[in-house]
């Protein structure tokens, strides 16, 4: 049986990620395709436990390498218990977030470097996407919406975080333009539908050639 | 102020280590020195949290790999939060296991390889021991203890398991012999107390130098 297509969103809360993995439903459907919708972090019993203690408040004596390998975690049981599994079946998948929101959050934005690429080199044991739809909005356009009032220390320092975040997924987008197709996150939702729809269309053809 | 002595115990459980730190104990609060005695793991409450999760039997779909990570994140935490700031501040630190036991135990148990001192080495971020106590018994001395009617197929993986961690730590003391001291777990708990104290009193005479 033939593997199935691992396909990846990715972007900043507030993209509009999740307007376009409800657009992706409806893609599958009409394809009559079976398709595994799931998220990071969380997607097992166990990334879920992990999910309500990196998220939970209490913890915030977590250092940036605890998240990091938490996240990684995970990632490990997601793909050993969910996505190979299903992809091995034949089935597609489709991930909201997955090694590239480590990798621009934890290397990028906390500043923990190549390393986290690395350990989720590992984490994910040669299971990575075959398409991921990155939607790229400037972080200066959100920047724009807060009120200059409450532009305080931490303000700034979330901006520099967002701007770091958003510079390592330009340059991850870079880097493998095979894999990593930017979507345009200023357009309407209804283009980014038909742009996203268009590269799977052309992707499926191509498998089934 | 000089960075203090950071001590790791290693070993199989049933090795007697309960014993030794309990006499380690002892040796600090006869000398009158400071010293954190710790475990892993654990160690802090989100490491006490990951360890809920690690030993919980309900997650028996715990791939080896999301293991390896969580007790590498555990241990970052403990580095972070607890290690690191004691050593800091001058302090003694003992460690009922550390970064040896995931090398010998995913690494070398579970097979995992090299990865595992990969991501370790990332976890406590130069964090190592000063010396590490590793209380070696051959797992055939508790192989002769198991009734051979119980002998199982669970029992001989038990055995096969137990066999590549034992050559797991025999091959880092052999790689790291200036770290890692071996202490004969058939000795006596006395003569091991006197060997693991006979090694302290030399490693705080050369400080002191």
């Amino acid at each position: 049986m033939k593997r199935g297509l691992f396909i990846t969103l990715e972007g900043p809360d507030g993209s509009g990620k999740s307007t376009q993995i409800g657009y992706l439903k409806e893609y599958f459907a009409e394809k009559g395709m079976e398709c595994v919708f799931t998220r990071e972090p969380g997607g097992t019993d166990i990334g879920e436990k992990l999910r309500s203690i990196i998220l939970d408040k209490d913890n915030n004596e977590m250092s940036d390498m605890t998240e990091a390998l938490l996240y990684a975690a995970s990632r490990a049981q997601h793909v050993s218990q969910l996505i190979g599994p299903a992809l091995d079946a034949g089935k597609t998948v489709v991930c909201d977030r997955f090694v590239d929101s480590s990798i621009a959050y934890q290397g990028y934005g906390r500043r923990l470097g190549d390393c986290v690429r690395v350990i989720n080199g590992y984490a994910v044991m040669g299971c990575m996407p075959d398409v991921t739809f990155l939607i790229e909005v400037d972080p200066k356009i959100g920047k724009a919406r807060i009120d200059t009032q409450d532009q305080d220390r931490l303000e700034s320092e979330k901006m520099r975080f967002h701007n770091c975040v958003y510079k390592g997924y330009r340059k991850m987008a870079e880097n493998e333009p095979d894999r990593i197709i930017p979507i345009d996150g200023t357009a309407s939702r209804e283009d980014m539908r038909r742009e996203i729809a268009g590269h799977l269309d052309r992707l499926f053809a191509d498998r089934d050639k």
